[in-house]
């Protein structure tokens, strides 16, 4: 296939990150085109869907977690417009979120993050073991305490996909079945991309959103591209019997000697327990360590979820960047943007990174809460501020 | 469907029992047709394949475990016959089975074993915690001692049963895809069976080898067929890097803490581990637990299981007697045979079984090993012997 006429952008990748960038961008008035072809390993089908930059704060990623405060907060007034115009339910629970120590270590670890939260002006309540079962009573009696945190929630990432899908699909967005193999460039700038079946597509402007794979795609020029791991994540979704009350209400993120793990419930009965975190290349193998992992530490959290149907086993590739920061607009290739190196906070970030992406391609500069992350920032021990 | 001539013989059920007896059967000159759905929860696809007496021992089964010496040492001459005539490999390995204990209380449950085992003189060497890790490098450094018994192999159930069809195809015998759901009798005897998609088939002799489905079969007389049970299990199968050595290189069996794990290598690379033992009737969720305690105790014994890719999580109902012990023959309802409540030996106890059967079938009596297990025995405290 090559197109007749030139499209304004393509973006290579269906993930949530390429749907709300298309979405966003086709509200703009360009004319967007999406490749994609489904996959079972994509970063966005397979994670849980949590919204919580103050359970995640990290010493050392403030401004990441600035970053992921502001996208979390631009989330109810996002999923309201995205209902209203793909009329899709996203799957947006607005409940909270409480995260547990299972040890005095975890605890101590709790309390230092707590500390953070409070720097960060994040709102996050120090919890006693006999709060955090008031809240969570199915929570095992040994858990030290807690953090509960209500402006966290949860998203179910399958249902937040098909709803920008359709979004987008109403602002005229085209989908195309297929993959992205190469860049083309032409005079010093990219011009579009070459398909896995021998097609190309001409653009004004390509967005790369392909995640972890994006080293895979040909034709880059050197030093365009900032450095891009795979971080593999293990995880299970399980299933509440019908008619009876969920084992956990909310999101639950446990700290198990040091091993972190989470429970996040859908309103439909389906429970993320999740995940690993490897550095392993490519490797999209499902192994008995892994599951092995995840279910030790949510049984020791929840000893209930041993009675839970496991319906699904998940493995995906986080897009890791150095630095664990996301790369996002222009790139130094004319022409050539990307919106990738999310990481862990894919989701959480979806709503500020389509609107700043969409400033770009709408030829704007990259707003100010996004700046740090351009994607033509200094890789090294340096870094543009 | 009605068939225009009776059957002499129909079989319900198509796992390696109601395979074996078709088989054997027809080699006796008698027309059969076997009727069975594929079912992902019929226990012989589900199965390990370990023909291990020696390590099944258990006190108060004494009669039982003979039953299971008979038919393992008909194993080799089985396999060569099967192979002969149905020109398939049934994946029989005749590499002996190490049992290992974790600890002090599981190795003092070894030794009672082992002594039991000199009783039924069945060969049994025990060995030291240094044997056990010479015969099979990857153990834990914690494993105690072990016992290593040399005639004690294992077999692909998925390749038997392949290889039980196409022998019994080659004798003539006929299958039916579809659903024994009424048995049909006629003055006070069997003569054939109602089938889910409507139709009959006549024969003169029925043989009910649905494990334990049995009890949901329609038209059986009060009183014919002995109570029997589903007992749960739930199993893992992992798969070795290719052009790695096996991480066991022959049937490892292990107590942990009092609870029983198998690890059955393949000459593929796969590895079946196993089993949970849980009595919750008819229910066939893989849940969060089962698959929690396998891999737990696989990976206390053999620590390098985390690394294997798992591919395939399985779940059975082994089908289980008052007593534990297998139903053979004919019924208290003339023209009425069954082959059921193999429990967990049915693998083990296909040759036999096979044999019995087909002697009852020809007009004969059961042979004498078999006769403690004819299903017209009495149920309650005690039993006819």
């Amino acid at each position: 296939m090559r197109t007749g006429t030139s499209r304004d952008v393509v973006v290579a990748g269906n993930g949530l990150i390429g749907l709300v960038t298309a979405w966003r961008a086709a509200q703009r008035g360009l004319k967007v085109t999406v490749v994609s072809r489904e996959s079972r390993n994509a970063a966005s089908g397979v994670a849980a869907g949590m919204l919580t930059p103050a359970t995640e704060a990290t010493f050392g990623e403030e401004p990441l977690m600035r970053f992921c405060v502001l996208s979390r907060d631009r989330y109810p007034a996002f999923i309201a417009e995205l209902e209203g115009e793909s009329r899709l339910h996203a799957g947006f629970r607005p409940n909270g979120t409480l995260q547990i120590a299972f040890d005095t270590d975890d605890l101590a670890k709790l309390t230092e993050l707590s500390e953070l939260q409070t720097r960060l002006g994040v709102k996050a309540e120090r919890l006693t073991s006999r709060e955090c079962r008031k809240l969570e009573p199915m929570l095992a009696p040994s858990v030290r305490g807690g953090i509960f945190a209500p402006d966290d929630h949860s998203v179910d990432p399958r249902m937040l996909a098909d709803a920008l899908w359709s979004a987008a699909e109403r602002n005229g967005v085209v989908g195309v079945r297929d993959r992205v193999t190469e860049l083309l460039t032409d005079g010093g700038r990219a011009r579009g991309v070459r398909l896995e079946s021998g097609g190309e597509i001409n653009a004004e402007q390509v967005v790369l959103a392909t995640g972890a794979w994006t080293p895979g795609i040909g034709g880059v020029p050197e030093g365009a591209l900032p450095p891009l791991r795979p971080v593999k994540g293990q995880l299970l979704r399980l299933r509440m019997p019908e008619n009876e009350p969920p084992i956990v209400s909310r999101t639950v993120r446990g700290l198990v000697k040091g091993s972190p793990v989470y429970l996040v419930p859908r309103a439909d009965g389906e429970i993320v327990v999740g995940a690993t975190q490897e550095e392993l290349g490519y490797d999209t193998r499902l192994t008995a360590g892994g599951l092995w992992e995840v279910l030790r530490d949510a049984h020791e959290l929840v000893p209930g979820v041993s009675e839970l149907e496991v319906t699904e086993t998940c493995v995906g590739l986080r897009p890791g960047s150095s630095g664990n920061e996301p790369l996002l607009g222009p790139t130094r290739l004319p022409g050539l943007h990307v919106a990738v190196g999310h990481f862990r906070h894919g989701v959480l970030l979806t709503p500020a990174t389509g609107d700043a992406m969409a400033e770009v391609l709408a030829g704007g500069d990259l707003p100010d809460y996004a700046r740090r992350f351009a994607a033509t920032r200094e890789f090294g021990s340096d870094r543009n501020e």
